[in-house]
């Protein structure tokens, strides 16, 4: 800062009450993070009472669930609410995680942009080191309350403390009184926050409540309690006990690395050489590939790496971008895959009865920017869902739902951008969110979600990220669609047994009087005339986690039918041996992809194929989800044609309609001619 | 950071492969802001590479247009972009404003928060000291290569500097190198920077033209010259030589303080009592308030400031909450006025000839956590405008374009929330962004601007801000409907003269050729069956600054007419003396607001009021703006009733149709009746 002399000297003559350039740096100065966002809360989506109580607990609760992976323990949470003042709430959040030792409570509570998770490059919820922190600021700045922390890491010897903790907004540094150590009764591990703040409680759409919820959904291997403001309790229970796979932690990769980035990385090297710095400091990079860069870059592979120039980097990054280098590693991300997105929504969505969970879609992981990321998508169809507004859009990153800024997000403008119409879902002009009883699931994964804001409350729209989302969400909605013409082929094909059924005998009855004739037998020629082979589905609930699968198949054509049944099963379902004692059944894979023979069956005849799903999963196969092979297409009702990829060996596949003579065609003609003769 | 003992120590038997407490502890580490930002770089709006180069012109342009309006300097501003590379590019951006003094050079463009304006509670485009630090890294590490800074500020001792900026990230520090004095020819003051970085150029809806196209709408005081990569030059010139008013700073106010601000300012305040500091550290805190917070609190008055504890912080904002205070002053803001966003919106939109600027509309201040802030808005309609799409919506917040975000936006959630329906616009189901040929442009000035992120893309929905948008919105609307209902009158009554004049006429012959009677003189028939006075008004644009206006005002009826007319004309265009040699011209106020008196027209006569608007405001004059007093409602046609609020002292207004008897209705049906006889 200049001294007040430098202010008066330049005072310039011309525009006395202007400041000069001299006054203006009189007021330069530097801003302290802390301050910036105190000023800016609403970047950390502290902008109101109720978004505020809502993102308090949001980073609470995902830094448990993340603290509990970590350590591979299956999350318990426990989240309450009470009412303290007029807008004061005092919030609590405890977890069993591996807990947290002593002297790095204060730091990771009381300082912003201080964390673990920053610089490692592998999926977590938490990786700015700022929300749990802003959380306890937001608590100080609006109740003039400290928080309350609560940890104890596992082992014998160690022992629970607690201590209350307030941020220094000028320095960024927390501030600690009360710091003692106690008996937590019953507590092996983990960790509570306790903060006052001032909020307002809402249920709804943006709720704690809903965000808990969703939370479940994409959580399915955590177990979490809620008690809302009323003391009421609910309790959303764990739907598996598989824990998903922990993201390993990865090097960067080299694709589309900047020349900054490429810089930082050589100057911070520990490595000897440009082609050690290349092979050990990358991911994705081999002996073979480092000697590639190194040639076609003419940079000097002995050379230190901190020796790097800008134009070595130029030319190395030139080089890595015409070398052939494998796509990053994926193990560093943690998909929920389709089967347990589905359990988690029918866990959680059940009392809405949905029509149809459609099968959702894991894509394979891709990268931008060096950067890993995985999407998934997942719809629920029809029940009680309402048909009259905008499909629901359920947004998560992260295994985190995002409840705020849907309008900003590449989730959002991905399902506007697509054409639902096609799909069977209404939508004005082919754009904007669709209409009908639709629920969109999106999961973005990443080492790092491109978050718009440090509320996380958005992904930008990297065009790599838009583009994978697009793609997640027309495969799903192809099987929403197949779902929906299945169904609408079903109820014509019902329609017309009906007709055939009441009005053919009808007819015959009437001509046979007008003609003095008797009644002809119309068995055979209603079975002609429908020329199907049918296949009814139907599933019984025997317990929570048991459900029967029975198949009846009628022949209603005109020949002996052999042909097969195919079903993708829960292989964690197969416990019971029911499957293996039906007559039809041939041979059942790994994955779970199982397989019937239906032998010469009788024109008019019918046979059953059952058996018994058990366990957690049995609740995730639908019974509508049955495919056969061996037939000509045309001529089956309630079954799918095999798709092409279902890759079993010695498996006859028909590719399509196209590879059979429809045989009974002249003989249904004949059929009906005979009918109007008569 | 803890030894790596302490980590071998406690690497837990139980779950070998999973890391415990004491080895997450190991990874907690600070993040420098630079890293943060770097990282997070879609938060700053640098997303992609089309963004990116549009960020950083839009950083340096608005501190370009902050420093020039600070310094009471007309802005001159030069943007250049070079395509040096396949996506590389030199962008340049030099203005005529006050000049950095040479210190304080490295740390405003090489250092992120740090800046000026953090601190000041008046309105200003830039006010995080991110921006244009920013936008310095973000070409550094994507090219490698660092910014070129000149500066001069005035003063004949004074010489130019120019200087090298690296930005360190680890240290969040300015390296310069080559920092040299050169003699800047022909420049007085000024400060240019030029920087490299990768990016794509693009036009259309979020290009660089199109923001500064934008910019110039809300800026028309500013002259900025666009040279594009093809070296093609476009120059938006000033459109008014007004300069803003300078923003004055203010002090906070103590509306909505939370009591962590309360406890902030009273531990840094430099007065000695807690009297003096409510009355001198706060605005619109007087004597007597201060006296009355002091009481109501039970806090002592004559305490040290810093010596105020959390219950007295609590007492005071309860007094304060409960004290009459008056409304932040609002001098800190500088809104554009409805005047210069009409000016500015035909300075840039003529090329679509709109059909009509919607007389816009600037609220009046509110305030929001003691952050003053006022809402403008504004629409254009028909002409050129696409009428088969969404509306195009101009969003701006302290004067500055926001091109990105648009569905995370207050303003937009504004616009769609509202029924346009009612407003002439289409609107499925009354919710969302219309459709039509309309363009809606809303500004917010605040003395901070509550954006969604460091980006400054969006402004987030505050609930007083999200309503006064709403207002502002709905009363522009109600402009743009008035008018859209007179053109629909007008256009029904043309229809009507035409049919009368043709039909009439017509019938009257058929009915004397067959009645075999002389065909009548219709005049006066005619005149009844219209029964109105009609005002036609003219323009005629004589030069760019002079425009002819006319008024032929016709008394359709059958009674001899007195009445008055009265229009807003802009007061700056008011030199010439053509209005005040009407025979009819009556008087004109300060604010420009003109009247005159037709006194005892006769019957199917006619006459004229004309007078000339000269400068350069008199463009924003639309003739079609003319009210009148002293006649039935009913009976004018091509005027508005003189709205109650005109004001005018001794004018007699009419507040409504009521006030009328219908004098002429009967006259008419029996000539209708005469008619049919005939």
């Amino acid at each position: 800062m200049p001294s007040d002399e430098s202010i008066e000297k330049t005072a310039a003559p011309k525009r006395k009450k202007t400041p000069t350039a001299e006054q203006m740096a009189a007021k330069q100065q530097e801003i302290s993070v802390t301050e910036f966002f105190e000023k800016n809360k609403q970047i950390l989506g502290f902008d109101s009472r109720s978004k505020s109580l809502l993102m308090g607990i949001k980073e609470a609760v995902d830094n448990s669930l993340d603290a509990c992976e970590e350590a591979n323990i299956l999350p318990d949470i426990e989240v309450c609410i009470e009412k303290v003042g007029d807008e004061d709430y005092h919030i609590s959040v405890e977890d069993n995680g591996p807990g947290i030792v002593h002297r790095m409570i204060p730091n990771v509570f009381g300082r912003l942009l201080y964390g673990s998770r920053f610089h490692a490059l592998r999926q977590s919820r938490g990786q700015q080191g700022i929300g749990i922190s802003a959380t306890v600021m937001y608590g100080n700045i609006t109740t003039g309350k400290p928080a309350h922390v609560q940890s104890k890491i596992e082992g014998e010897d160690e022992v629970a403390s607690g201590m209350d903790i307030v941020i220094d907004t000028k320095t960024n540094r927390p501030i600690v009184t009360n710091d003692k150590p106690f008996d937590w009764k019953g507590k092996d591990h983990g960790t509570k926050i306790e903060y006052t703040i001032k909020g307002r409680y809402i249920t709804g759409k943006q709720s704690v409540f809903e965000y808990l919820k969703d939370t479940a959904i994409v959580n399915p291997h955590a177990e979490i309690i809620f008690r809302d403001p009323d003391g009421k309790k609910y309790t959303f229970e764990r739907a598996t006990d598989i824990m998903p796979p922990r993201p390993k932690e990865i090097k960067p990769h080299p694709e589309g690395m900047e020349i900054g980035d490429l810089m930082k990385y050589s100057s911070a090297s520990a490595q000897k050489t440009v082609s050690a710095f290349l092979k050990n400091d990358f991911s994705r990079i081999t002996d073979r590939i480092a000697k590639e860069i190194v040639q076609k870059s003419g940079v000097d592979g002995n050379k230190k790496p901190s020796d790097i120039t800008r134009e070595d980097a130029i030319a190395m990054l030139a080089a890595i971008s015409e070398a052939k280098i494998m796509a990053p590693p994926t193990d560093c991300l943690s998909p929920i895959g389709d089967t347990l997105i589905k359990k988690g929504l029918m866990h959680v969505l059940d009392g809405l009865r949905p029509e149809y969970y459609a099968t959702p879609v894991t894509r394979s992981p891709k990268a931008v920017n060096g950067n890993p990321f995985v999407v998934e998508a997942g719809i629920v169809y029809g029940g009680d869902i309402p048909s009259d507004s905008q499909v629901q859009i359920l947004r998560f990153a992260n295994r985190v739902p995002l409840l705020y800024q849907q309008g900003a997000c590449a989730i959002t403008k991905a399902i506007s951008d697509m054409d639902w119409r096609r799909y069977g879902l209404e939508q004005r002009g082919g754009k904007g969110i669709p209409f009908g009883p639709a629920i969109i699931l999106v999961h973005v994964a990443s080492t790092k979600v491109p978050f718009t804001s440090e509320g996380k409350e958005a992904v930008a729209g990297f065009p790599e990220l838009q583009s994978e989302i697009g793609l997640a969400l027309r495969l799903c909605a192809r099987n929403l669609k197949s779902h929906l013409n299945k169904m609408e082929r079903k109820k014509k094909t019902h329609a017309k047994f009906e007709i055939v059924q009441e009005i053919l005998p009808d007819m015959a009855k009437k001509a046979a009087d007008h003609l003095g004739k008797p009644v002809p037998n119309l068995d055979r020629t209603i079975t002609r005339i429908m020329n199907v082979v049918w296949v009814e589905p139907s599933m019984k609930k025997e317990s929570k986690s048991k459900r029967c699968i029975k198949y009846t198949i009628y022949n209603y054509t005109s020949s002996v039918r052999t042909f097969r049944l195919h079903a993708q099963l829960p292989k964690e379902s197969l416990k019971d041996l029911s499957l293996y004692s039906s007559p039809y059944f041939l041979d059942i894979n790994d994955e779970g992809k199982a397989n019937w023979e239906i032998r010469e069956i009788q024109p008019s005849a019918h046979v059953e194929v059952a058996f018994d799903l058990t366990g957690d999963m049995a609740d995730t196969f639908d019974p509508d989800d049955i495919y056969f092979s061996g037939l000509n297409p045309v001529m089956v009702m309630g079954a799918e044609m095999l798709p092409g990829d279902w890759g079993i060996k010695g498996m006859e596949i028909i590719e399509s309609a196209d590879d059979y003579v429809e045989e009974d065609d002249e003989d249904k003609e004949e059929e009906e001619e005979d009918l109007d003769d008569e």
